[in-house]
């Protein structure tokens, strides 16, 4: 077999077999099984979940993290703030002519590492290639389907005033990470992605309180978003204090260099929780309970309901209405 | 809005969601329902059938079809032929900067027709944006979901000699289509690509007879391909009949001319079934019940088990071995 992908790999005969053989299925642990046009799965107990996400993050590798890690946690933390269980996933890749298959096995590799933590089965997958020029290395779609508890974990339709926000952790480590990576400023920082998959840890909450309203995972757009969205879905006036939002010295250094907002920033394996008050201590302490959410705060209040809205309280008593990212910050985060 | 699509439309802001909503949302006939992470389904009646598949093929439009329709059709196929019936399809896009949105809503436009003639539901989507050349125009990962009857439709194990092989058309005339419309070679001819869900009439199929042993559709790697894959995966084998095996004039004319085997040409819209001898009749009658079945036609024997071998019986009365497809024939047919 070729060092590097070829057209040949992509046309559904003997390469292409191969290359799926050796390189993805031997990663996954289950080299000798045939391909189904389509799998079959047990019927679940339950409703399903559906999600599916494609990656095209720059680079491939950075730290914390890879496009492999990446696409399997991205999806399982979908599937995650839904309320579901993650059960399987389905992987696609659109490889570039030219790309090495040693590159291709990292990233393999590191997908079936992060599944096995997640504790979710690839089912099916497919491999297209396009020339040179066409692709960038490597893009994966992942889909992922899971199953929702008859009884829901979390009721949006819910929330009301006086509910607390929390964040899982620190904003903007994976934003911060690739840019660093991409290395275009010339900055070197120690930052690293937070890419992981949250479902053990937000499953965690959920049994520790049945008053979860809501959780989101803030990824493209970022914290700011990611819960404009969420005051406009539901009809949340939603207040955030500046001051308590955790964030890394080196992230909050090279936005103030570089003028980006970290509320803004991608985050790859943080959640925020809306949670009835009374349930926020419970919450936390299940948060913190696991590694991802050590660092896990009340960053807020829902303080009305009705026309929804994000505010933001600064340090001088003033908020001020933030609005959905516009304008493009950071191509290719994910 | 800007005429193409930009950097902005990737970055999960306010441009992205507008894109989303205006275009792929709208052409689907659903603009203002918001966008979960993850959608929940009812539980299904069965087992969950699931396929994925990213089409990356060359040019966008073509005769038969275009990107959007072979998008929606590929993958209903793919579950289809598993014995499913499909319920429910994700679509997730990689867009390359400078795409004309004109285009994007032809092909969210003719996936919507598709998926509507298939009586497939769009569940939940993505969309990414790569730089100008770093991507073609489009790219799109369908995932579909389907239910299996809990009375399998069909039993590739119960294979044997004697069974009837019947393809449900020509072939080849995908891969004829789209080479033409590519012109690389000055060639202009009247075919058109068979790009079609199969769905309908492959359950006509199997409430014709319950003796359907495995169906396929031979898509990259043409019908060849796919029977090799078949004899290998269930130790049949298979001699086809040269001379039955429908094809169109203009088909076999080109293939001629470049040296190509149709056998290898990819298929869009065509399914090859394995049937107990005693129902070929019914199942062939249910097959040109309908429009993509028309042509339907016994096209070979299994003559033996064992160790899986595809055989194809010459004008002379000779047999000879065919195999996978190796080497790069047509690079992004799919």
């Amino acid at each position: 077999m070729s060092e590097v992908v070829t057209m040949a790999h992509g046309d559904g005969g003997e390469a292409a077999h191969r290359l799926v053989r050796d390189i993805i299925l031997t990663a996954f642990g289950r080299g000798s099984e045939p391909l189904p046009d389509a799998v079959h799965l047990p019927r679940p107990e339950g409703r399903i979940a559906l999600t599916t996400d494609s990656f095209v993050i720059k680079p491939l590798f950075f730290p914390g993290g890879s496009i492999g890690k990446l696409a399997v946690a991205g999806t399982v933390n979908d599937l995650a703030v839904s309320g579901a269980v993650p059960l399987y996933l389905t992987a696609a890749f659109i490889l570039e002519e030219g790309f090495p298959l040693s590159d291709l096995r990292r990233v393999a590799e590191a997908m079936a590492l992060e599944a096995a933590h997640a504790g979710v089965t690839l089912v099916a997958g497919d491999t297209k290639v396009v020339e040179k020029g066409s692709g960038d290395g490597i893009y994966i779609n992942t889909t992922g389907i899971g199953v929702v508890p008859d009884r829901p974990m979390t009721d949006p339709y819910a929330i009301r005033e006086g509910d607390a926000v929390i964040l899982s952790g620190t904003v903007g480590d994976h934003g911060t990470a690739v840019l660093s990576a991409r290395n275009e400023w010339g900055l070197v920082t120690e930052s690293s992605s937070d890419c992981a998959s949250l479902n053990h840890m937000l499953q965690a909450a959920c049994r520790a309180s049945d008053r979860v309203r809501v959780m989101r995972d803030p990824t493209r757009g970022g914290l700011a978003t990611a819960l404009v969205e969420l005051c406009e879905d539901y009809g949340a006036v939603i207040e955030l204090d500046g001051d308590v939002i955790p964030i890394r010295p080196e992230v909050e250094g090279m936005c103030e260099l570089l003028g980006f907002d970290p509320l803004y920033l991608a985050n790859e394996g943080k959640a925020v929780l809306i949670v009835e008050e009374s349930a926020a201590a419970a919450v936390l302490e299940a948060l913190r309970g696991h590694p991802e959410g050590r660092e896990a705060a009340v960053i807020g209040r829902v303080t009305g309901t009705g026309e929804g809205r994000l505010l933001l309280k600064t340090p001088f008593g003033a908020s001020r209405r933030l609005h959905r990212l516009t304008g493009s910050m950071l191509p290719r985060i994910c």
